[in-house]
């Protein structure tokens, strides 16, 4: 997950936060960005290349920690542009309810999502993004695989943390796992 | 549910449809069509006003048979436009799943959902509309209502078959269910 | 699919059902049964061996045509007793929605679901068992299989139909997809 | 939501939880308990009696936060032991995404969902009971309501927080909303 050292208010500090990510666990959103044509069938899927937690370069979804007093939706929002740009045009799902959740752990053998520096638990939504994306901020890329692709060994090799089983989630989701 | 007369490949007579609805369960499709804001909140359900199978002239929501050979986002594409217009621009969901399945029955004690023709099952979709919309061929009017307002017992009155069950259910889905 | 030759009321001959397979879609319930522990964990994956209508032996899952006045829920119970024998003690879901929808069609390359006799609409259920299951009518076998074990390239390919991509979706529903 | 004063590994003083309540959302499980029928029909939801962080008696679904390096289904399972006495035998879901997520907030205006201590993402389940239940701790009664008793509106004027939502919204998903 992204290191999210920008606060919506200034109200904690890296100290604080390293602090209370030893003490309880922190709620993220995650989201799988995705290109949809017209009768809502997944084309391609949109993959970052960034620094993760476990100091690899690897190809990731979208993520991001859920500030005091933002809601789920906002939270989707800002992520989604913070990684995407600006003019992604995301279509934030109706339903509140994510399509699963990782549970991410210091200790990779409890659930196989792995965060080395926390308990964290994942909202994981599926996103359609209709606007022109480019990778921003700490993002070094963003390449749009088909769904062939992107379950293909070696794509999946690129992904570290789990993010490559929720992107074989998202897809069987939506009926397009291969 | 409304009456598809139409037939795709023109394989199918009406004495064939009433043949076969007493023999075994139809299988539908319908939709809740809303307007949803850029947080993905819902704003406004829509809901046609036409002919039921009851007899009755009621609010409802869009709904049609699945054709042979069709799959359920074409059928899902037909019947939001055959019902709303051809510029209603239905955003389809990317999930194939409903989010519920109502069974119609010719007895009304048997699920609440009353339609006196035929045993249907129906996948019941949640879907936002972002175009224009007009309502077209048997519906009588369209009426975009927020979900304060069409959940009022007056409101709640005016439909039949157990559609104002499938409305509060795709509010409830959504988050919405004031 | 399994062919459903019995019918509840004796209202449908053979003749009948062959007429409508080739004009309008058949409705279906499947069902992937599993074993889980205490903790809703999925420990196993249970598939049958039975003749397919592609004529090949396969592995499969539990499946079956919903009868005229028939409720989901019963016909979910229906075909699972059939197939996994009185005591098998399904805990039929409390959701009406299925985890996923399989359209099955005579051409294999329109989604994949490949069915040579009819277009039908599977509505995909997982459902816990916890009783003694003993293969029935005409399944030869009964396997329960780890969800490692029924990914694996030579157990895939021992399903037809489409069969094992529903077993991964249903995995990866429970957050069990390896 | 009840107030978790026992930690699993005692890392957590009252002063410390106070701290951070003020800086970061707090992530909850919750659960509607209900008993159902052989055919997955819910029959009764169970409602505790207890001190709620508005102040009031009221009644209440089940409720408590997830602790550090604890999963969501032992979280639940926890919960559950701890409100409905140590033999009520909760069948977990499969699923690990809940039905629905309630935001609490100090402001009552954003969600709906009220906290006045801080502000919680709570993940919501539905959970059938088998076993025998007694209100446990500081719930000071428990009441089976049939679907029917439990939304009318003495019954919903009983219950704070937005917990009468998601008791809808737990049936609505079931397909029991009256």
């Amino acid at each position: 997950m992204s290191e999210n050292v920008e606060t919506r208010e200034g109200w904690l500090s890296s100290d604080d936060i390293e602090t209370m990510r030893g003490r309880m666990p922190i709620v993220y959103v995650e989201a799988v960005p995705v290109r949809a044509d017209a009768l809502g069938m997944i084309t391609h899927v949109g993959l970052l290349l960034r620094p993760m937690p476990d100091g690899s370069i690897s190809r990731a979804i979208v993520s991001g920690r859920i500030l005091f007093n933002e809601r789920v939706r906002d939270c989707l929002i800002r992520n989604l542009e913070k990684d995407l740009g600006p003019i992604a045009l995301p279509r934030v799902p109706l339903c509140p309810a994510p399509f699963t959740v990782a549970e991410y752990f210091p200790d990779p053998s409890v659930s196989g999502f792995h965060d080395p520096r926390q308990h964290a638990v994942s909202l994981v939504f599926l996103v359609p993004v209709d606007g022109d994306c480019q990778p921003s901020q700490s993002a070094l890329d963003l390449a749009w695989l088909t769904p062939d692709e992107v379950v293909r060994p070696d794509i999946r090799a690129e992904m570290t943390s789990g993010h490559e089983r929720l992107v074989r989630a998202a897809l069987a989701h939506a009926g397009c796992l291969p």
